[in-house]
Formats: structure tokens, C-alpha cells, sequence
């Protein structure tokens, strides 16, 4: 048999032991588990960035995954906890929107999807606290999923999970109205605006918070030392970033911030 | 044989490799161990912390356990090193109290412990530098822990291993005096009031840093946006915080805190 | 077979999912590696601190290890990814001088090394983006060699792989003029010089941006508590300390910067 993966994604941040503590958990119960550790930075109770930095990692992990994800405002109140299996891989966390992008993934695709409420109390820790549901509920339920069990056993089935309203391009003349959907560690910003819906167009200009940036270039390594530059990123999408800088500081920019992106008919 | 598990819990931060090079000494001797990370963002020296971060976490990990903690204002010097078995699982580090909480437990329990001082360097690295023994004492002991080796033979029993003084509430007429022991990352304040020890008085209030806080909820989501509120922590003990916010910061509380927390008899 | 194992260091940051999305394709390809994570915290786009961060974790790993190191301010740009054995252990990343140390080092003692230019896509990911070659080729080939892939197999062989130029002391009458190379969590300065270059020399004195630290000591714990010390670090090389303290923010020291180390002679 492979071995197995979890991958954990929280806003529990580093310093608490909280992630170490869900490891333990697990291992207990599975001890040859391959743990990758997705992001435990997720701004706390920002559900929306975590349903997105999990959405850019996912398609990256083998069939037969289980995806932890914790960013849980509604802890220990009437928010369902859930597990879900999407197209091969298996999600686990409050059902609060984490997993609207594999969602609507598989939905575009038609892949397989089936989600299930998590009621069943046999397969969660005996004692089950008001306040870390990460330990006492997801993990043991992650370490059952890469132990084999049926999704069934887990609880009964749910057709309405939460969804997060995800922001998309429209089109105007000759231009589209982008938005910024997450900024990374570099301080570069992704935008909602693909590349393949760009099709055969091209870009002109990118207007965002008062700056104008000209065409797009295909690496960092191709603006001059400082510039803002517009890319397609490593997920498809229009990117601004700044040459060995950091673009989200210097333009002041956030998530949901506009852009405005003129393109030539193609 | 099942995979044994080595916990680390440091001040060493995860920018240096510190970190990485002793789990390079770990897997040149044992490479099919599952390493978790406890927490390396203690506080540097800050040795009462890290007891409580591994306090709070070590609970939750299987019997045979490693569990390897250097913070360690004194490495060098004529402090101890030492190795323990408290009630099933191993402790490894610094003897400056690191583990008083596991040990009180135990007594407590009545669960076995036995420590010993690490003075066989035939279990060392070959070369010992006198400002990094996590990697050339800490991860080669702990590497032979989980390859079966008896305590006894990596060094003279101790009897008197260092110990912290953790505080504990004093009970006043119809109130607690109580304590923070612990700020997590989302501002929560972690208090050493315990439910068992309230038994079936009821908090009427809690008093902290000139702030009243009326009643206990279960969870965040019972109270308002913003909210100060008290509750019973994932640990069962007394736990502060502001719902969707940061407790800490508001209150401007640290550490060591006194809280007064006012209960009806039961 | 003994498990294999990977190590990360990279500029990635720990809150985005990019060193979770390396670790599903190496994982999807290879499920029984142990990943080990050096640092993510390199300054952005800084390939020296990236270097000697490896340079000094690297020694402690055992032979067979594969290292990945991904600072690549060229991504997308000619500058060529590599991959490299050097001394029994495996280096891959882009071709900027990320593996300097290591590579010297083999110099030095005479290990063998040999290093190839990835420029056989065969064993990428199918789609390669310009920005992200960590989860498109440096990932992919990783988990091939712990495979077992030959080396020549991955593309031509190179000899002129790019160097940074490395500082080193230079000796005048009776002191040596030494920099500082790395500046860690605890803000200890590492420097260049190193003990056994000094061999039975006694240093009297260290000047260093207008403070004079008098002898060198063995532990933090011999220096007051405040106090600058210097004293041979984990790695045999001159240090500089402030205990319980921070040495960098007290001298306002940075990378690069010069000491006087005074010396009597041997």
C-alpha cells in the first residue's frame, strides 16, 4: 500500500503547538501518514484566504488525499462540521465555504462530489471541546479517511454545503473589470482573470490603484530592477508584481481591490 | 513495528536551519521516524513558555513518544542535560524544568517517571560544541530512544530533576484569585483555573486588568462581534478572549496576569 | 531500502501553500520520502543568506540526501536550473550559486563532485509556468533522484556552475580582519573566521562597530547577563553574543560587516 497523505491547512498559526497537537492525533491513530503542512498563517477567521490558499495547493496532491482545513469562527456553535470527497481527494472542516474552489472545480469539470455532515460521534476523540474541534473532531476524522473507512459511515449526506461568493472578470469594451483574489509573501497579487478566458486576446495595459502598467511580460527576470510588471502566473492567472520588490506595498493594494485590463481584440 | 514519533519544541526559530539540521542528525540514525513540530517560536530563554506549549500539547501523542525540548538559556555550562520516562512517553532536554508540567501530572496520576542525566557521550555526536546541543546531545539521544534503548544506559538516575513554580489559583469567599499562564497566537488567555477545581460553582464574573467580564458562554460564536468574553478552553481550563478579535492586545494583558473571578456557591 | 530524504529552503514564505504544493508533487511521485523543511524565511530574492543557511545544515545530513534550494530571482529567465552530486549528497535548484559552500568545500577535501543542467524536460511536470519552476522542475527531479535516476540522465553536464564570491579573513600583524556572514533568529553574528585557522593563537580582543569585546569564552552561560561576548560557535567559527540578549539589534550589525580580532600569538 502507498502511503497516505494529509496536508493541514489552519489559521492556528506557528507558535502554540495547536497544529502540533492535531499531529499527534492523527499519528496515534495512522502512524505511517505522510503530514504536509499547507499553511497555518491563514489571517485568523479569514475564511475567504483560506479557502483560497488551499485552492491553489490542492490540484498539486495525488488521488486519495485528505485536505485538512481549519479556519473556524463558528467553532462549538450550530456550523456543521463536514467531510467531503471532490473528484479523488478528500476534504475535512467546518462547513463554512473552505472548499468552494475544489467544489466548483469539479462542478466545471464533472468530476464526482459528495459531501457528508459530520454527526456521527463514534469516530471523533471522546471528549469533544466547545473550542478545537481541529483535534477532537477533523483530525480523527482525517485519520479514519486515509484508514479506509466509507464517507457513509461518517454521517448523513449533505447537498447544500456553504459556498463563498468567489469574485469573477466581466467584460467590457476592449477591457475587463479583474479583481485581486490573494496576495502572497512576495507581496505579488493574483487577479481572477485567466488566461484562458483571455483566449487569443492580447493585453494592453493593466490600470490598478492609479497606476498604469504597459503589456505583459512572461518572468520577473524580463521588467527592469523595481518595476511593476503584469504576468500570467504559476495557476494561469493574471499576476502584478513588482521586480525584486514587493507590488502589494507599493501600490497600497488588497484583496478585492479592481483592475482594469485593456486588451486588443483578438 | 508501528513508526515512532520525535516532537520538537525550541526557541530556535524556523529561519536559521537550526531546526533542519537536527532532524538531519535524527534521520542519519533513525530515517523512518515521523518528526513533528511542536513549536520553534518560543520565546528565546523563555523556558516557562515552551513548558506550556509542550505542557499542552504532549498529552495528545501515543505512548513511546520522544519528545525533545531545547530551550536553553544555559547550554554549556554545568547545567544537566537529561532524558526521562514520564507515564509512557520520553522527554528530552536541557534540566532547567522544561518538564515540570508532564512530571506534576504524573505525580499526580500516580503514572511512573524516572529521569536520567546524560553523561554517556558514547550516545553523543563524536564532537560537542558547548552552544548547540540540541543537535550534537538532544537529537542523537532522542534518535536512540525510539531505536530502543534502555534510559539506563545513557546515563546516573536523577532524583532531583529542576522544576518550574506553576501558579495556581488561591480560593478567597465566593471568588478565585487565578493567573494567565498563556497567550496563544489569536490572543486568547489561557488561565490556571481549571473546571474540576470549580466543580459545580457557577462564575458570575471575571475580573481582569480593570475589565468585567458577566458570566461564562461555551463557545466564541455565543458571543457578539468584538465582544470580551470567559469560557471553558480545549484544555478545560478558564480562557479569555474577544470574539473575531485579539483579548490580549485589547486588554493589554501578558503573562502572570491576576484574575478575580467571582462564582455562586454550588 | 532505507527511506530517502529531501530537504527545502527556499524564499517561499510559510503562509502561501507554495512549499505544501512542492511537497504533493514530490509526494505523488515518491510517497515514502521524508521531507525535511532547512528554511522558508530566506530574505526575498537573497541567494547569499540562502546559500550559507544550507551551507550550514547540509553537513549533517546523510549520504543519498537530496536538497532542494529555490531563491531564484532568474526564474523564468536563461538562467539554468541545475541539479548536482556532491560528496554523496544531491543539490538542485537554479544556477546562481545557491550550492557555493558545499561545492567548495568538495574542493577542499577532495569529494568528487558533478554537476548537470536540467535541460531534459522528460522529467518535469508536463506544463512548466515562468515563475514557479520549484513545483515544475526543481520538485519533479528531486523526487526522481531519490528514485534512483542517474544523474546524466537529466541533461548535459556542466563545469562552470555560477559561484557567489564568499568572504574570507585576512590576516594582518598580530589581528585578522574577519567579516560577519549570517545573523540568526537570536541575533548571534556568525563570522568568517574560524578557530582552526586561528589554530593555537589566543585572540585578546574583537572590535566591532565601535565596541571592543575583551577574550573569548566557551558558553553563553561564562558572559553577564547583558553582557558581549565571543566565544567559537556550533560550526567552529568566531561568534559574537550578547547573553540572554541580542547581539545584532544592540550593535545595529548587518551581513557583511567587519571585526578587528586581535590576536597573541601562538
Amino acid at each position: 500500500m502507498s502511503t497516505s497523505i494529509i496536508t493541514l491547512t489552519t489559521d492556528f498559526g506557528y507558535p502554540d503547538g495547536f497544529v502540533g497537537t492535531m499531529k499527534g492525533v492523527i499519528l496515534g491513530m495512522t502512524p505511517q501518514v505522510q503530514l504536509v503542512d499547507i499553511s497555518h498563517s491563514v489571517a485568523p477567521q479569514n475564511v475567504f484566504e483560506g479557502a483560497h490558499i488551499l485552492g491553489r495547493a490542492f490540484p498539486f496532491f495525488p488521488a486519495g488525499t485528505v485536505h485538512v482545513a481549519v479556519v473556524d469562527p463558528g467553532v462549538g456553535t450550530n456550523r456543521r462540521p463536514l467531510a467531503a470527497k471532490i473528484g479523488g481527494q478528500f476534504f475535512v472542516g467546518p462547513d463554512n465555504g473552505l472548499f468552494t474552489i475544489p467544489l466548483e472545480h469539479a462542478e466545471k469539470t464533472g468530476d464526482h462530489f459528495q459531501f457528508v455532515h459530520l454527526n456521527n460521534p463514534e469516530y471523533w476523540l471522546a471528549n469533544v471541546s466547545h473550542t478545537f474541534h481541529g483535534r477532537d473532531i477533523f483530525a480523527p476524522i482525517a485519520a479514519h479517511l486515509v484508514m479506509g473507512i466509507a464517507l457513509e459511515q461518517l454521517g448523513d449526506a449533505i447537498f447544500n454545503p456553504i459556498r463563498l461568493t468567489l469574485s469573477a472578470p466581466t467584460k467590457g469594451k476592449d477591457a475587463w473589470q479583474a479583481h485581486v483574489t490573494y496576495i502572497d509573501h512576495f507581496g505579488n497579487l493574483a487577479t481572477d482573470l485567466s488566461a484562458e478566458i483571455l483566449a487569443d486576446s492580447k493585453i494592453r495595459s493593466v490600470e490598478i490603484l492609479s497606476h498604469t502598467i504597459k503589456g505583459v511580460v512572461s518572468s520577473y527576470g524580463e521588467g527592469l530592477e523595481g518595476e511593476l510588471i503584469a504576468l500570467i502566473d504559476s495557476e494561469g492567472f493574471l499576476e502584478i508584481a513588482r521586480v525584486n520588490g514587493n507590488a502589494a506595498s507599493t501600490l497600497g493594494a488588497k484583496s478585492g481591490d479592481n483592475l482594469t485590463v485593456k486588451v486588443n481584440p483578438a
